[in-house]
């Protein structure tokens, strides 16, 4: 599946989530094809598994300020700092908006199963997908804080493999 | 799933991974059915989806310096700290054993797809999952370092059930 066809998927879901449950119209300030594997991160950062004959990872980053409000908007509750509803509020928000791509996703690359999102929080830490995969990535824009949406995906060759013997890695996926 | 089918599979494949890739023998210290959602962690953490008619996530927890070793001899090189190539062996390192896992657990649950791993190192920082899946955790010993493998599973109640409307939430599993 092609780059700028992820990143207009993921474009539409998030407009669409966003408006619809939290009232927010984002703001996209840039897309991209990020190659650089890791990062060192600050804030609130989730990931969600994409699987069937392609497999990949959702992700949303953003600060711990902007978690809060996105929180404080969803659940109608004051959030001064993160917290464990915090992280299951932006685990929530993920679910929707990449559930909402994989469904799109699913007309051309047939049925993908979602996994269940997980949610880190801290400072300086670095997160990372495999090397060889590249994500397509779209920054949004909310009252001055940056919220990233990423998406990776690659075809698996043979995705109901045992990998007992032989030990199928990672690496044998090809983009 | 049963819990304590769910620890068998990962004793059986962490050992043999280990045994059969790293010529490690893993002393068994615990087992437990975790539901602290959050944690604060430090050192490397892991995390692959799983994703079918059931749907979850798996992980793999060490210190740093384990990481490392661990690196040293799976990739036959020198690790003084963690770099790039120890995050890639820590993540193939969980593709196996819960690929392995996933191969398994597929004789009971029919096909289930693994996404692409994901790899966090930091100090300090907080990892959850969504909140009323409970954790199988198997921890392990080496060389005095601990390392804990752990899945979170659940059914989908409408796994290819579309989000745009009406917005299915993670909250909608069930155990």
């Amino acid at each position: 599946m092609e780059h700028e066809k992820i990143i207009e998927l993921i474009s539409a879901a998030a407009y669409e989530v966003f408006d619809t449950m939290l009232g927010i119209e984002l703001t996209r300030v840039s897309t991209g094809a990020e190659t650089t594997s890791s990062d060192a991160c600050d804030g609130v950062v989730s990931f969600i598994g994409l699987a069937g004959a392609w497999a990949g990872t959702g992700s949303l980053s953003c600060s711990a300020t902007l978690a809060c409000q996105l929180s404080e908007r969803m659940l109608m509750s004051e959030y001064p700092a993160v917290n464990e509803e915090v992280l299951d509020a932006v685990a929530e928000l993920t679910n929707m908006v990449i559930g909402n791509v994989k469904s799109e996703m699913e007309n051309q690359l047939g049925p993908m199963g979602l996994s269940v999102p997980t949610v880190v929080y801290g400072r300086n830490f670095t997160a990372k997908s495999i090397s060889h995969l590249t994500w397509s990535a779209v920054h949004f824009e909310h009252e001055g804080e940056r919220l990233v949406f990423r998406v990776c995906l690659a075809p698996c060759n043979q995705p109901q493999a045992t990998i007992r013997h032989g030990f199928q890695s990672p690496y044998s996926m090809t983009l």
